[in-house]
């Protein structure tokens, strides 16, 4: 194989996979061309969520011309099971001899495991074939599973006075219905809305998306596995799949309970007695979780912006004032001590939402 | 007297009035028109803050002429000393026979007072001509002598979180250069800038405008005396007059060492223990302050948002995140129980100014 000859086969792989544009998402763009004999025998893409690889696409439509065939791919084909089966046997089964991708998968699920495997069935694999275009085709997609965690997008409702409740905790409601709405569609956008345990205890939230088939998972911080069986999460109200991040220490009678419930258990670390975010957002990535919604309260809202998790704010801000020295803050946590050292927003959109006032923003963005 | 004729010549007055729009603020615009045997013999207005007012310009003008005749001025003339002597001294002296007047002074050190006594002195008084065009010329003056205290204005600054400064107590500075300036603007629009003791101390500030020979006053709430004498406000630094509001209870040697360094002391009645805020804004009226700036604290800034003693509201917002449970809030105090109870804001302006954004609101707009 010649460079020159690599690389035009993988640029019209790349052509494949632009026509998979808005509808893989949070999945890549992917496509594929298959060769023999200095002829396209066939190509493919990845069309939608859910749906098959690009390589499995343009293997299925070779059928048994992929017998000792090239094969150009943009992206590492997959070694693990996520919503379709590993790609890497069905590309051992086809029989091709070679191949070519542009840029290794940096899920970490993956990772060069993919290439890895084909090479030990004797495959001959090159990788790096027009890597630069084949990775900006999915900017996004890559910044996010080398920062080993979803695209993180948190969501604050408060009074202009930055309260999210009155001293009392009365917190209904502080956003008005047009901004209500908002949310829905921001739930839409998003694989997951995670809360703390406290606004699960306080505001028993139904965390959905009205009238809609697909449901975001319902993602619980709870230290102590405090969360009330009876909260609406685990009832018929919210049909989205309820997960509870826990540490190793809490309670396994609890565990069996929740479970009972129709909930999942995920256990991590702990980092100074609290569910270790870090490895939680990790863990939410290898679900396949790509997006996170955070909703509150002020603590999560606080120590995700403390580790530099948070990549987007939606801040509604209310034409109210609450006031109050004991009324919790939309951002609580520590806080930093020196003004200089406090999260800098540049380029605030702000648009008005019925009565509330709207600022959108990129937080962390070179991370 | 005719009430054809009396209108006709108080249309001029008023006419009169007109030509000192903008430039007696705090004062009202007031006009006035003498007549003699169906004949104008002087007219006059109101023409700047601290300049003769309108029947004293008008009665000068008809110097001897005022001798019987009928003087038709807007608004009752003051029996009180302010920044002239009272008016009905010169009104008696003058000679006038009668004396038609538009509308009552609101003003709490006048309203009636200057009527009574030119009637006691054998003047022939009627009020009530064309009063509501008089009032119009006027809204906000009249507004304001009404409800006893000076036109008020809260500015806040504090970050998009709603936090005045760190855990530790870092505030300097939450807002940009370009917002600070522009605060140096508002305090040119008030005759007084009003902070708490808590302000004092923590931020030592000037409270000054720079490049001008008109400086406001500076009025400290100070319950217990507790104002640093080194404090700058006490310094060539900040060449405005000091006022420190304190109540009868507190410290009389620092008191005077107060006085020594060229502070006011006013006391006022106490309410559960601190400066009593209806008495202090009454009393800054009758001082001639028509309208106080109130640059915080949150305290501060909560006390009289519950009194509904805030009339407008500049809020700057910087573009940074603060957290922190235990960050000062722009609004402290005991805040409100329900949502349903929260000062409802109408009407925002929101402008950028520099980096922050500005958020510019009536509140109390009814009372």
């Amino acid at each position: 194989m010649d460079l020159k000859t690599a690389e035009k086969y993988m640029r019209l792989a790349i052509k494949q996979a632009k026509r998979g544009a808005d509808k893989t998402t949070p999945n890549p763009l992917v496509g594929c061309v298959i060769t023999k004999n200095k002829k396209i025998v066939a190509s493919g893409y990845h069309k939608q969520f859910g749906g098959p690889h690009a390589e499995i696409v343009a293997l299925k439509k070779a059928g048994k011309k992929a017998e000792g065939a090239t094969c150009y791919v943009t992206l590492e084909p997959c070694a693990y099971y996520g919503k379709t089966p590993p790609c890497v046997d069905t590309v051992i089964r086809s029989g091709v001899k070679e191949l070519v991708c542009a840029a290794k998968d940096p899920n970490p699920l993956n990772r060069g495991r993919g290439l890895k495997i084909l090479k030990q069935h004797g495959i001959i694999v090159s990788t790096g074939i027009l890597k630069r275009e084949a990775e900006a085709l999915n900017t996004g997609f890559f910044r996010r599973m080398r920062r080993e965690r979803p695209l993180t997008t948190l969501k604050l409702a408060q009074s202009l006075d930055g309260k999210i409740a009155t001293n009392k905790g009365d917190s209904k409601w502080v956003s008005s219905p047009e901004s209500r709405k908002l949310v829905q569609d921001l739930r839409k956008k998003h694989d997951a809305i995670l809360i703390g345990i406290n606004t699960l205890i306080s505001d028993d939230p139904a965390l959905t998306i009205r009238n809609s088939k697909r449901q975001p998972f319902k993602v619980i911080v709870d230290t102590k596995l405090k969360a009330p069986l009876t909260a609406k999460v685990f009832t018929s109200l919210s049909p989205g799949k309820t997960i509870i991040a826990t540490t190793m220490r809490s309670s396994r009678i609890k565990e069996r309970a929740l479970r009972d419930k129709g909930a999942r258990i995920i256990r991590v670390g702990s980092i100074s007695n609290r569910v270790g975010l870090k490895a939680l957002m990790k863990q939410l990535l290898l679900m396949g979780i790509g997006s996170v919604l955070v909703e509150g309260g002020g603590e999560i809202a606080a120590s995700l912006l403390e580790k530099r998790f948070i990549d987007k704010l939606y801040l509604f801000i209310a034409p109210i004032l609450i006031g109050g020295r004991g009324a919790p803050c939309s951002i609580g946590g520590d806080g930093v001590a020196k003004i200089s050292q406090a999260v800098k927003l540049t380029d605030l959109k702000v648009k008005r939402i019925g009565k509330d006032l709207l600022v959108e923003t990129d937080v962390y963005r070179d991370n």
